[in-house]
């Protein structure tokens, strides 16, 4: 493991689209890259290998989620998550500030951070100094820096509010981060909701901070497709060109795509396998619903030229079957290829943008993705 | 595959225990042996490569539930169930009958055959013929006679009653073997309840016809330990020596080892698997509750000398922590380790048996096994 925090270079752009590699403590990692989401130091319905057999290199564990169960002694005890959790890859921890604004129960947030309760129902106050000290312990490869995280339909006044807290936060987070820098990267995270002035003022205030990367938050939190897609296009604009872009918790395959486009280089999302739990199938030719009574003969592979773990293994017909008796084993086999078809995305993408090929590949496979399919075959 | 059905040997003898070899057309099995249950083609928390890892050579599947879903016509398809579900050791196929008995629902037995509703609410009559037919579909390498299975409450009037109707249709499961062989093994059920005189008679009656192997069914539905144990040793006593003997739906590892020490040569049971879904693991000093407290910080696997895939690979705190946090992977890897600490249970119990040193081996862990522990360091 080097002890360097991460670096980044471009290696190709096409218009805003761009095509780098992350230079992380545990590797370098080809960008546009994909994190799949191990919420709780761990996924759900698929093993670490698993995950590894999806091609993903870096993955997203949530510092709220960990803080009491298994909480920050235990990584201690095992000197950080990777040993804890068995990868040998790259980790992000998110700081916390989405999970609080998630939070269903009561919440209070004021400049010195935010007052919760935890999934146990133990009270506690999160600072943006106690984020980074729990991500340090947490051990991962690339912190996130505590933010408050507003809906869409926030009024200008209070989502103003909210990214100047933000803001101040955020320079926290570098304060505290600097006593003790253990080879770990910090990224910053721009608020400002759907307000365009806001936005242009948050990507300015926080792209001008030492951070080694920059993170676009606030979004997928209610706001439309078109409100996405401009304020992501206007933050990537804006943020410093030599540090990598991660646009957080978007999205689907075309979300990604149009992300992309618009010059992001990092993504972490729930949906690959969130999907797969409602029985749906990322193909290159659209959407299956795995579950439909015309799968039930399919004897061939789910995705013919695929090769994850799922197609390369398992007929259609028989994952089709797991899913209909209800076995989590069904839902494991098209959680690994949707990880799967995700990362071959960001492959195909990358490809693309290193031959020159962008535009048509960008134009084909908006529409493509976005379809409904009945059967591959 | 070799196109021969079932043959059997005893290589030795130890009072009525015995290590022997169970020949299959998918390979040697050699007994005393485990069957994990795979209910529906299918594992609900671990993959067949995961169970293949556990040192399991024969799998159970149940035809109840396949009736429906998928079908035999799925079956037909693919050629058999070894095909469709990826799994190339052998696989024993129940009957139905037990299911039957244990449906909560609405069911009615004649002389025909069974009336009851499948899980999907279709109305379905399985006949003893049926049972067999579709046993043939799903293409498994032992199939299991349809029987009549009675509470152990029952009096003795019914439970005879019913026992008479399995000998019948013993019969005429034969009858229909017969005319479609294919290389498939048929076993017999023994029947009678907890009434000492209907098992001997029933042990007769079906000890008596052509089956490859017997198995002792209606047993671990009500009954006392002592009555389990008693009826098990009457049964595997008159049974024909030279023929296998499994004892059906039975049980935990102490039960396992009375089981062998009576004369049993086969077993299958859910518990392995129900037992990891409670957060409980079995080992050779006792039964631990992997979600205690006292895991924490257990570095170490979950048991010293296991070389399981969970035990090489995870700490027990990891298990731990998933099991906390409701995470299927939790259930996995404890699913994994219960179900290989049965099959080397039976491998420490065979290689007692050949070496002469089963009455020790037996008189301490029987209790050693029921112990509860607290914790693995």
């Amino acid at each position: 493991m080097r002890e360097v925090t991460v670096g980044f270079s471009v290696l190709r752009a096409a218009g805003q689209a761009r095509a780098g590699v992350l230079h992380t403590r545990r590797g370098d990692i080809p960008t546009p890259v994909f994190m799949p989401v191990a919420t709780r130091a761990g996924f759900r319905h698929i093993s670490m290998d698993d995950a590894r057999s999806t091609g993903a290199a870096i993955i997203l564990s949530n510092t709220y989620h960990l803080l009491d169960q298994p909480g920050p002694e235990v990584f201690a005890t095992f000197g950080g998550i990777h040993q804890f959790m068995s990868w040998s890859g790259a980790v992000l921890t998110d700081s916390g500030g989405y999970q609080i604004f998630s939070l269903p129960g009561e919440r209070r947030i004021d400049e010195r951070g935010a007052h919760f309760r935890l999934p146990s129902g133990r009270r506690h106050l999160l600072t943006p100094e106690s984020s980074i000290e729990m991500q340090q312990a947490i051990g991962s490869d690339i912190m996130m820096a505590l933010d408050v995280c507003v809906p869409s339909d926030r009024d200008e006044g209070r989502t103003r509010d909210a990214m100047i807290t933000t803001h101040a936060w955020a320079k926290r987070s570098l304060e505290t981060h600097a006593l003790h820098r253990a080879g770990q990267a910090l990224f910053g995270i721009v608020q400002g909701g759907v307000h365009p002035a806001l936005r242009e003022e948050s990507t300015a205030a926080i792209g001008a901070l030492p951070f080694d990367g920059f993170a676009i938050g606030g979004l997928a939190v209610g706001e439309t497709r078109a409100e996405r897609e401009a304020m992501t296009l206007l933050c990537a604009r804006a943020l410093p060109p030599h540090k990598p872009r991660y646009l957080m918790g978007v999205g689907t395959p075309v979300d990604l795509l149009e992300a992309v486009e618009r010059g992001v280089d990092m993504f972490d999302c729930i949906l690959p396998t969130k999907m797969a739990q409602q029985g749906w199938a990322y193909t290159f030719q659209g959407v299956l619903e795995a579950k439909r009574p015309a799968m039930r003969h399919a004897d061939g592979p789910l995705e013919l030229d695929c090769d994850c773990l799922a197609c390369k293994t398992q007929p259609l017909a028989y994952i089709h079957h797991l899913l209909r008796v209800g076995s989590a084993q069904g839902v494991r086999w098209l959680a690994i290829h949707n990880l799967h078809h995700t990362q071959r995305l960001m492959t195909r993408a990358r490809d693309a943008i290193l031959s020159d090929g962008w535009p048509p590949f960008y134009a084909e496979l908006r529409e493509r993705l976005a379809q409904r399919i009945k059967c591959p075959c």
